[in-house]
């Protein structure tokens, strides 16, 4: 049997450009550059910008592999992927002056398609995807969410759809700074639902600290309980009110791809469902409030993807279960993030192997569904070639 | 084949005590009696009390379902539900001055152990549990949390072992009012573990508004977004916590059953696991903080029982997974609340028929689990005889 073609849906750049508008700042999100040379400081969590905490200090250290494509490549390498779709990490653009957002969007996705672009172009053409003897690269766009007027961020949905690398967009849960169930975002999913661009669905702003008991709470476990729950929730919450508010019912055809396997929803789903069920305020039930025409069910089959970025069997199989079987399921890394903490040379990450064993083990015997899962997913539903 | 025997694990009663005591105050929690004679409203969440409505449609009507136990037989009856093991609703007594909390806390449950009596007693002995003729009720404790001392809980803990159809505690996020990893709570964890009573942890507080983004954006979808997703959230929080303080470490005989088949944890333990192992913060990894040392696949498998209250097939099959099989999982069906909207005499509950089905196709052609999901697991774990 052929080695399955493994493709990453989910690997994070800072492409040089934004690091450089990073430094530049000296509110969250910033880079700071420790005086001693040490690596440069990342603070892009608003808990990270711990005043308490000496600048040199603060936030997480970034080496190469957050901006250095090749660092991206040798990992791919190492860890037996094919192609990546890399989209930049978050916060994304969401915090950009209006008369900013524009141009730095643009700058920023020509970068990442100059440099899919320049990668595809080195390896050779007959080795490309498929052949497994060179890494190639597709990518996500970012939008500028703050412009002005939501023409821009049309304009440059329509313009990322000429990009020959692109194949999506990323997006945080804030949307026009008041959540995806903002009506003022269908020209939105009208342009993305007509370019057939995937939404990428990524969680940042986590829960206010109030939710874990307080700042103090929050942060008494370093970034587990922000990064391990408030992420996820997040993204559940996130989606949960799109599909409250019916954008799915109003853009059937959109396509959105859930980090981290959907955060909790293919876990919830059942319970979305029956509160819904048993909701008075909605139209159904002779409430005023028009409440979703489709069930959590069909949305999950026909409009959510997820990526397969969640840790173990338990999470993969709900997963599975929710979405209809293994063809919406697709293999990511989240890399750079969570590297090894000792990290030796040539050995590979546990969160990365974690992945691959809960695939392999949710799919025994299933080679068809692996193989869907780690690329032929990917290459299908993002046309990869 | 003998048809399984049907326990509740997870239903709820207002005693008629504790509704005499909610009808006497005027913050939340409490109850309103309409002047028109019209069913009491019940005013238990903060977003409930809404002064822009008026007290007569404000919070939720209370049939007799909440507080009359022979609604509950019938319910039972109806459901082919054998034995239920009933507890306080929320929000318990976390609300009470510290000088009310222990008479109320031992007024309550003499309630409650004295109506399982009464109903045992009136079920023909020889026709009891496992024979379906009569239905049997066991029965949680509520804990006078906001008692002025530890002991006072740790007291009514023993004295609850005493009684003899109390099976164990149910109890909220908030422990003595700072969250569940609380140093002070090691006093009640050692009484529970001491005496063997198993731990029901609710949600209640769910999320603060913020993390749906704002109070009209939580409330803009009736009690969907407070029902569906914060309640297994702060579930899902309040029990990482625990497990990040190291009460399995400390405790690592405490019993603990969760609701609504642990919120969340099951699909996300891979992660929480994921985030602990590459925490920098914990000793194990070279921080100053001591982090939990036993894995939280451990904890599910030895320590956390789950519901059977999650409604579809996915998240069912990640608790089983998550705890490694059919024998940590209990049916239950959240009564009275969820009721059909049009509520027709003699149909069965939707909220609870998706959960019988739930059960059923998990565990397609093996009847033992089945059979164990359903009651058996209960019989053993709680010592119902």
């Amino acid at each position: 049997m052929e080695t399955p073609l493994v493709v990453d849906i989910h690997t994070h750049v800072y492409p040089p450009s934004y690091m450089d508008m990073l430094r530049a700042r000296r509110t969250v999100p910033y880079v700071h550059d420790p005086p001693s040379g040490a690596l440069p400081r990342l603070i892009i969590l608003s808990s990270d910008d711990d005043q308490s905490i000496p600048l040199d200090q603060r936030g997480r250290p970034v080496d190469t592999s957050y901006s250095d494509i090749n660092v991206k490549l040798a990992f791919m390498r190492q860890h037996g992927i094919n192609s990546s779709v890399i989209s930049l990490a978050n916060p994304w653009l969401d915090f950009l002056a209006p008369e900013e957002a524009q141009i730095w969007a643009q700058r920023i996705n020509d970068d990442l398609e100059g440099t899919c672009a320049r990668v595809n172009s080195a390896a050779d053409p007959e080795k490309r995807l498929g052949l497994h003897e060179k890494e190639t690269l597709f990518a996500m766009g970012a939008l500028p969410l703050s412009a002005p007027s939501a023409d821009i961020i049309v304009g440059e949905i329509h313009r990322l759809k000429t990009l020959p690398h692109i194949r999506g967009v990323i997006m945080g849960t804030s949307g026009l700074g008041k959540g995806l169930d903002d009506r003022r975002l269908d020209l939105v999913w009208a342009a993305l639902q007509e370019t057939g661009l995937i939404l990428f669905l990524h969680p940042h702003y986590g829960l206010p600290d109030e939710a874990f008991g307080g700042p103090d709470a929050t942060n008494r476990y370093g970034h587990v309980l922000p990064l391990a729950l408030g992420f996820p929730l997040e993204t559940t919450i996130a989606v949960t009110r799109m599909l409250l508010s019916g954008v799915f019912d109003r853009f059937s055809r959109l396509k959105i791809l859930l980090a981290h396997s959907g955060g909790t929803l293919p876990f919830l789903a059942g319970r979305i469902e029956s509160c819904i069920l048993h909701e008075r305020k909605f139209l159904a039930n002779g409430g005023n409030v028009p409440g979703p025409q489709r069930s959590v069910w069909d949305i999950l089959r026909t409009n959510i993807y997820l990526d397969a970025v969640v840790y173990g069997k338990a999470g993969l199989e709900a997963a599975v279960q929710a979405s209809g079987g293994a063809d919406r399921l697709l293999f990511g890394t989240d890399h750079p993030f969570f590297p090894p903490l000792d990290d030796k040379e040539g050995e590979d990450w546990p969160s990365v192997t974690t992945n691959y064993k809960a695939i392999n083990a949710s799919f025994a015997g299933d080679a068809d569904s692996i193989s869907a899962v780690l690329g032929g997913n990917a290459v299908r539903i993002l046309d990869l070639k």
